[in-house]
């Protein structure tokens, strides 16, 4: 029930925001092959504001990328809540990828995205878990410290 | 209809190459779960030499590193035609993933991959609108300054 | 047959490890879509040790880098045995991504990656050639030298 989700986010603190229109030609969300693919999402507040500018391993810690990789995913909600009208739609996550903006010899990717990870379990439970790749990455747009674009199937 | 993607690509002067064969074990189009997935593509001129070598933030300025992207969307296009027989059956982009071969200091890999995705929607109009991630990375194949891969569905 | 696939490992000396549980909350193995995404493999030993911890172009040369890709790939091999129970279900290797820890002057990710495609290809004959996307990043989980994802079709 969607009744379920908005009422585990409240529990949670979070509140999503109400997306902007894409600053470019591409579209949040696209549906094809019975999947429907998430462009990759910045960390944002809840009004919009960009945060966590710079990179894991300098300016910001394993901890605060994972706080990073969580507003991503806050972000991911907040399109499909868009997209879909209703997040009870998702029936699962399918794909995750996380690329993490952090210095060359920077080795726990893996503990950043797992910020995206685990906040999607939290949420959505079982359909929240998903196939994933974390990927370490020399510089990501306006210098955010995490991206995360997903694939998920709706019913 | 075909003639009017073909007219359209001849009105901005693009001639789309015709593709060699991939160099290693690997297919430019596979098609799976009802979408066609794309390799990634470096920018190439009409006769398949290689542009573009270096980094953006470097060597090359944003609107260079937009106009290597605008080179690989239509390879994209080649690789399509030569896949699909013709452009006509592409039903609509469903995502693009643009990785930008840059410094680790800069901040506009979405502007450069906008090279990309305007080129795909001056082309397609809506149907070359995708969902999208743009990613700096530290390096790529042959030393190119971007790579853009798609996932497309085909009628 | 999955007689072939398995008999064909054992002519190349190949064990599949038998995967141990994800670390996180993420799944080795996903379906969506009527394709299986399997999540960034990284380079381990048949006894789940990891390998090739380092940079190609600093620590490993092209052909170790190699030799990372392919321990990647008989990882994607190890999970999708797993989650699917027998090979032969394997109907085709859609796509293919590679990573390549590499340093910022190497200029050669797509000859790593096809360690990983050169693997899959002998294994699996044309079922193995996918689409590919091979990128050359700043940094990788654990410090590894490659990771590869895959997305299969199967039967």
């Amino acid at each position: 029930m969607a009744g379920e989700i908005e009422a585990k986010l409240k529990s949670l603190g979070v509140v999503l925001p109400v997306p902007g229109p894409p600053a470019a030609n591409y579209i949040p969300v696209v549906a094809g092959g019975g999947l429907h693919f998430v462009s990759g999402q910045i960390p944002l507040d809840e009004k919009g504001a960009i945060q966590f500018v710079g990179k894991v391993g300098r300016e910001y810690s394993i901890d605060e990328g994972r706080a990073a990789a969580r507003l991503c995913a806050i972000m991911l909600l907040a399109h499909l809540k868009a997209a879909l009208g209703d997040l009870a739609r998702i029936a699962r996550f399918v794909k995750v990828v996380g690329f993490v903006n952090a210095m060359p010899d920077f080795t726990d990717a893996h503990l950043v995205v797992n910020g995206a990870s685990d906040f999607l379990t939290d949420v959505l439970g079982d359909k929240g878990r998903h196939a994933r790749s974390a990927i370490g990455v020399g510089t990501l747009p306006r210098g955010v410290a995490v991206e995360v674009e997903a694939v998920i199937e709706a019913k």
